[in-house]
């Protein structure tokens, strides 16, 4: 099937309920955004082998894409609206590979709202390569990372370690129960979270390259440092030895770690509730630069080869 | 130098003139396009050894890259506004190459009144392959390819068979004179006559596959046919005997290619005159499907290996 014919059969009636995406058969998308909502746009890619492992299923690819970019707009208190897509594909890949990967992009559509309304794709190389740009809404201010105060209790959502223990197990192939195994697949982007935050929360970011890491950029954009206590850690449940390991510097979770100040903590605990997602304290904004972890007795922890030390 | 250092040090300061951008130091970016306007979006990547010449100089990857998409814009008649970028390189490209893309990109930011708002860089393979997500605005109504009737006037813009001819001759190492190179590595979006079109024209493309290959879309789209004069159309300059293959099937020359009812022409020959570019009548609109190459005695020619004959 050639390019356009594809198109035209797989990615077409994902465009349909955007009269401005004109069914992709035009040189580019017109749309308008509701009145008075500012547009929030981030893009990430996702390459076989570095963001999904080599193989991957096509809806995979599909809920790795979505999810990634959608957990950026999550952090930023967006709604999902619109995306593109940009599609590098080996020559011989299937139509059947299209088939399900179109199928697997309307059920992401559906749960969360959005809708294609451009693309380009060319083939070649022998890895697959999707790049997905994807447009929010967002009517009052956005989270930023730039907020956070001295003095502010910081927070994440859900639970930590689980996406990198999952993934450490299948690339040594070995077995996974289905629940951890989504942790890696199809990770849930905290947008009713980042929401109902806006107002709240005085920094927000999505856990993506492990906490530490994530925090620090909290912390970098805020000029302050972040003190973390390993024991209020929200570890996934089952992990090995290596649980720490994997809740501070693991990456893939796309939870939400975020601050707020003392006076908000009330609400925050309602919205955890009212939304049904575990939302934990786990530190406090200090003076200085940098993520610092902290044990129970308060001594420092390192990350070194192959874990957290003293 | 890291990710992170060089988006700080050679694309945030391409960021500088939109605040909802937020030096790039965020999860996404926040934008109001101005009230009223329209965002047209496109998204076209380039590929070293497809798009551009393998060892292409960082300027040829940024204004190819630029110019693309911006050549779609101009088929909608939008004005460039704002973009995000996906830069995606082998692990040893050096950072004297992202400084001089970089600077690239800031010339041709200046040129089109474009500003950077966001993007992902990724590292691996041995090739460079970048991704354009263009935002334009529009106030009026777009041009579209579905709009053409027949009895109308088929137009182009400037002039057909450069690009593929430079290349031709830079694919075999052979001499090219600097404004016909500049053809292909550095195609000039019409943006101006895209805007001045709309109200104007009943269908527009941008010829990037070749004007039979594009011209054909206007007609799918618009279900009709086109027939077009070999000798009318507006050959470059010092083309070789396979000029009429390069002016239809060639591509890369990011013209216009347009349709308008006959009560249109002499508007459009203003145009031509007040923006300074060639405009040309190739041939008209007729019922039936498909582009007809015919010559000056009416006989069709058709495409064989190598060129147009009998």
């Amino acid at each position: 099937m050639g390019e356009r014919a594809r198109i035209a059969r797989f990615f077409a009636p994902l465009a349909a309920e955007e009269a401005g995406s004109f069914f992709l058969t035009d040189d580019a998308a017109v749309v308008m955004p509701p009145s008075g909502q500012q547009l929030v746009i981030t893009t990430d890619s996702v390459f076989e082998g570095i963001h999904v492992l080599r193989g991957a299923t096509p809806q995979q690819f599909a809920q790795k894409l979505v999810r990634r970019n959608l957990s950026d707009l999550a952090a930023m208190g967006a709604t999902p609206w619109r995306y593109t897509l940009n599609v590098h594909t080996p020559h011989n890949l299937s139509d059947a590979w299209f088939a399900a990967f179109a199928t697997a992009l309307a059920q992401e559509q559906t749960t969360f709202g959005l809708v294609l309304i451009g693309g380009d794709s060319t083939s070649g190389g022998d890895v697959i390569h999707l790049t997905m740009t994807c447009f929010g809404l967002l009517s009052g201010l956005p989270l930023r990372r730039n907020g956070a105060m001295l003095g502010d209790t910081v927070y994440v959502s859900g639970n930590l370690g689980g996406a990198a223990y999952a993934l450490s197990l299948l690339q040594h192939k070995q077995p996974v129960e289905a629940a951890l195994a989504t942790r890696y697949h199809c990770p849930e982007p905290r947008l009713g979270l980042g929401t109902a935050l806006s107002g709240v929360a005085s920094s927000a970011i999505d856990i993506s390259d492990g906490l530490v890491a994530d925090a620090g950029q909290i912390c970098v954009a805020s000029s302050v440092g972040m003190r973390i206590e390993s024991s209020a850690l929200p570890l996934q449940a089952g992990l090995d030895a290596r649980a720490l390991l994997f809740a501070l510097s693991g990456g893939d979770d796309y939870e939400l770690c975020f601050t707020a100040p003392a006076n908000q903590h009330s609400v925050i605990e309602k919205l955890s509730m009212s939304l049904g997602i575990a939302i934990t304290r786990i530190g406090v904004i200090v003076a200085g630069d940098g993520v610092h972890v902290i044990d129970a007795n308060g001594a420092p922890l390192t990350l070194a080869q192959g874990g957290y030390e003293h």
